[in-house]
């Protein structure tokens, strides 16, 4: 059985006791060096994904043995939102081998942070979504109220501009949520399109008139 | 200070570590039995809230000390999704009194359970929101992919197929998640419609065309 595990956004905090059980008595637990970090694991159960995370859960999954074993993929924030669960079932996972468990994610670390209701906002990924640029463009041309994880959030910021947003339209960065260096700004697209942003950002639009 | 505490679905594994260390540290914790009974608490320090949810939250919040105490709310789910926050800030607790712990929501474990991903459906709650009936009932009917709370599942069902919905339309009903009486069918809106369902039900439409 595979178990792909949520992890929270960062901080160990964040992890349920589910999460816990499941990889500490996994026989096999695959994830980033940090990921790891977070949990107590022997040694010679651990596989670090590199670069190549693709190639390496594929192999994974081939591997004949998984019926018999509890493997551990270890994924930020919630599998089930823009997350691992996703990638392992478009690499040809079967979901009957599956468990997925869930975490946290970002975006309910942004509404915590910003003490907001998410149920009120839209919520829109940009990672390998590019048609998702336009829905974003048109939900803030309505003022509607969304949450969105940007792709390059600079760039981002450019495209919403170039297409008739009001430079000074507000939004909220919120970036590495729950780290040491966490970073919580309200900024104008102007600002945005002239900025540096961490690759860990989720951004939120409160819908509101420009300025 | 009030920590609006996020505890989950219901089973005691889906507690982060954080909202377990901040209701022990807690001068007084507040919550439904159900919800007190997942911790260790001392019981001059549990205030069991009742029927009168709203009254009782209020007496609270117009309590002097809140400053210098550190209050814990229990929240099912997660706090900011269809949660308490809302509830507390409509009846006047100040933002810079709260802070909000995130927990696992409903609508991730019933993502977890049908393995799909909450990035690719609209999140409905109709819960004491009636414009959102109309909301879903036009999702329906393009079709879209969607994860919903209902308000009264049999006579939301019946709005549907008195709206034009096909009643053979089928939807997954997700009862009790990670409860011992835990149930998750695919019913037509039809079988909804004559059927009797558990107050706490999440459910999710698949987009697909009738049948
Ligand atoms: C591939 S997505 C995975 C999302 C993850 N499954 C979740 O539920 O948060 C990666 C993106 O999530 C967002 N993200 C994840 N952790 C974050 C954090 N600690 N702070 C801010 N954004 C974060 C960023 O937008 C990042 O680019
Ligand atoms: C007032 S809302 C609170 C939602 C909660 N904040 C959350 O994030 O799940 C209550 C509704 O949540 C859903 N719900 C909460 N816990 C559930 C569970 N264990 N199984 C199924 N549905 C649940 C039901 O639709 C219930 O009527």
């Amino acid at each position: 059985m595979i178990y792909i595990v949520g992890i929270g956004p960062g901080d160990r905090e964040y992890l349920t006791l589910k999460a816990i059980k499941i990889v500490e008595n996994a026989d096999l637990v695959v994830g980033s060096k940090r990921a790891l970090e977070l949990f107590n694991i022997d040694e010679d159960k651990k596989i670090t994904l590199t670069k190549n995370l693709i190639g390496e859960l594929k192999e994974l999954i081939k591997n004949e043995n998984i019926k018999n074993k509890k493997i551990a993929i270890l994924s930020t924030g919630d599998p089930c939102f823009s997350g691992l669960l996703k990638t392992l079932l478009k690499i040809g996972a079967k979901k009957e081998d599956i468990e997925a468990i869930s975490g946290i994610s970002s975006i309910q670390i942004a509404a915590a942070k910003l003490k907001i209701s998410w149920e009120d906002y839209y919520i829109i990924t940009l990672h390998g979504k590019e048609e998702n640029r336009k829905k974003l463009l048109n939900l803030i041309k309505n003022h509607e109220k969304v949450i969105f994880l940007p792709n390059n959030l600079k760039e981002d910021a450019k495209f919403l501009i170039n297409n008739g947003i009001n430079p000074d339209t507000k939004i909220w960065v919120l970036e590495n949520l729950t780290y040491e260096n966490e970073k919580i700004s309200l900024k104008s697209l102007k600002e945005i399109a002239n900025g540096d942003f961490s690759y860990l950002t989720v951004c939120v639009y409160e819908g509101d008139e420009e300025i």
